[in-house]
């Protein structure tokens, strides 16, 4: 039984550095880390990246969202109860803050259960029996997309073949790429320094920002694809920036750089203007979905043709059960996912989605690749392994964002010596 | 310049009488409530309504925001300022709590403006140059669909007539409909003996809940129905429930009672969806909007034909610069707006935004009504006045939703008599 739940607010100051600069995010990158006690003794641990100063809203909405927590069983909340709260939903619904927080606490959730079990994450939901997986999916809204019929033959699809994927990612490991190469604060020879470094490194797909003046975008698009060996991949990102137009005309000016995707080509919340720049762009494929709020955005993109790569958050949407929705319909469409990651212990989530998307859901890794960016892994107990430009798996039981007792300490806001 | 910013957690334990309660909503009916000080001496006042549990968080945001608005004139701040704000955007973005707050807070900053003026806020935004009222509306991410040059044109087309709309108003008033006759929640002979009395007091439009069960949405139709004069126009509202193919199938149900409009059929969020439950139930109105983040989402309904009453909330999206964004996006879309009200404040805020959208934007009257809701007005120091059916046109400066001192103390969560 779950005994308490605690949140702490811990901030790192890295807008000091201009490490995850981008056209619009310039924020100090945050953690909404929350602790499951239970009466077992183990502790389950979420949390939620926020970009900067606001973290506090988040841990207020977790503290407002705990009482469905504490005194059940891990396994007997139903995710509805959070998300359809009637007296919180009206604060979403299902959308910012409260989805932000509501991922923080099912994903803590989830870690107890698998820590419970002795797994990894990634091992915990693929070897969980169909039905129990069907049963954690919110299908509310879903209905004209898919069905839980349609997703149950995915996921008895995805028992086939199963060994022999596990058996290659366990010697090779999970295809990945780079977004630490061309942050937009970073001037022209940092990212040729870094691209240099990443491609030395095995590295052969990496993310540069684009949505600053154009033609910086293009200066550094060159610089970099430059430095890349033939057939690497590169991928931009213009965080929003840009207004449907605007972003058809300036992927035009960047086409010659053979862009592989452009992500967030205009506002997250836009899915008929990301269905136009996805026509108008082909064939480099529109990426979109860090920001995208639930399972009901994601439908959309998809059935209106306007997302080639599906870029899931672990934590901006309700946790585990909302992604799971979201492989699904991703699988259903035949949409690849590579989740995004970055922030304050993405990475660390993402690896057991991908890996148990290809293992039960997506079964294939063509176009598959999980973000890495290699900021702050330095805080968690159990920090990604990443070796010529491949995740290997983790082996550790849980959900990997445990942080060191030393970190949360020392960067808890206010009163951490970080920030006195 | 502004001096201080005061947020107040200010709670209704509406759900004790299930007034408000709907297919979703059973909460209890909050205000986060912002009073502005200046050194003028003069004080803004602004709120965002929530449903019950939670206003803390929407004041942590209020908190947040703050420091954009304290030491600035109220003219001077850039509605971006806040909705943009790099370090706090993670968070919505333009969405949820955060523009909630936004909302609170910019309200409160034109209700500042529109005091200093001496006029109510129809009034002072109607009057406003046209300069000045395209320079509030931040046009980022709907060139697609509205550029500033044709905001110009309507609201310039909007002068022409001005003098005669406005004595119609100040002779007519404004229409409305009432949704206080079908609560969810209420027994049957509670719902025949409201919507007698209605009739009595002059409504000739009515809006009752659905989305329980189907037969008990048919009953209570017919019941509704039975009271209402010949060309009454009855509106349905189901608050998101159903998935879209049960929507269409339901709105089949109940199309022979004639429904004006069906009300959020599915998904907030569901642009698709909605696209094609308008379609399907043709020539019932879709009305959605009042869960509708921001811009975007309107911009797309309209694109989609997917709405065919735009019921934009005053304090649900940031403020009165987001809304004059839609009220223009729904003049060049030829969709009439039917602002959403209700809760705490609403109506108090909104025929404001309706005056205005008819004396300078939408020009016509044609479909435009106000949804009335007789709950919790005697809480305000300028309540509405509605007289057979119609609003009459509010005369005091401001926006109208200054709370009395007494209530605020009285409600004030947790502290307050009534919830000690």
């Amino acid at each position: 039984m779950i005994t308490d739940v605690r949140v702490h607010d811990v901030r790192f100051p890295t807008s000091r550095e201009k490490d995850g600069s981008d056209a619009i995010n310039l924020g100090d990158y945050s953690a909404t880390y929350v602790e499951i006690e239970s009466d077992s003794g183990l502790v389950g641990t979420g949390l939620t990246f926020t970009n900067g100063r606001g973290n506090e809203i988040t841990c207020a909405a977790v503290r407002a969202l705990a009482i469905h927590v504490v005194g059940r069983e891990p396994e007997e909340v139903r995710v509805r109860e959070l998300t359809q709260d009637p007296q919180l939903r009206w604060l979403g619904p299902e959308k910012g803050v409260i989805a932000m927080a509501s991922g923080a606490l099912i994903n803590a959730l989830w870690d107890l259960r698998a820590r419970a079990a002795g797994k990894p994450m990634w091992r915990y939901l693929a070897e969980l029996p169909v039905d129990d997986l069907i049963d954690s999916v919110d299908f509310g809204h879903l209905s004209d997309a898919i069905t839980p019929g349609e997703a149950r033959e995915i996921l008895e699809k995805g028992l086939e073949g199963y060994a022999d994927r596990l058996a290659l990612l366990e010697s090779a490991g999970f295809p990945a790429y780079t977004t630490s190469v061309g942050w937009l604060g970073y001037p022209d020879d940092k990212v040729r320094d870094l691209t240099r470094q990443a491609v030395a490194d095995g590295w052969r797909a990496v993310k540069m920002k684009v949505g600053g003046p154009l033609e910086d975008d293009v200066r550094r698009a060159a610089i970099i694809r430059a430095e890349l060996p033939p057939g690497a991949l590169l991928m931009m990102d213009a965080n929003q920036v840009w207004d449907v137009d605007q972003a058809i005309a300036a992927m035009g000016r960047l086409a010659g750089f053979d862009p592989y995707w452009i992500e967030e080509p205009t506002h997250a919340d836009d899915v008929l203007g990301h269905a136009r720049v996805a026509q108008a762009v082909a064939p480099v494929k529109v990426a979109t979905g860090e920001a995208a709020a639930n399972r009901v955005i994601f439908k959309q993109l998809m059935q209106a043709g306007a997302i080639g790569v599906c870029q899931v958050d672990s934590c901006r949407v309700a946790g585990v059960n909302e992604v799971l929705a979201i492989l699904l319909l991703a699988a259903k469409f035949g949409v690849p996912v590579c989740p995004h990651a970055g922030g304050v212990g993405l990475c660390e989530y993402v690896q057991h989605l991908a890996i148990f998307d290809y293992l039960r859901v997506g079964r294939s890794l063509d176009g598959r690749m999980i973000e890495y960016v290699d900021h702050l892994h330095e805080h968690f107990t159990d920090p990604v392994t990443v070796v010529g430009g491949r995740y290997r798996l983790p082996s550790k039981p849980g959900y990997s964002v445990e942080m060191r007792p030393e970190s949360i300490a020392e960067f808890r806001f206010p009163d951490g010596p970080a920030w006195r």
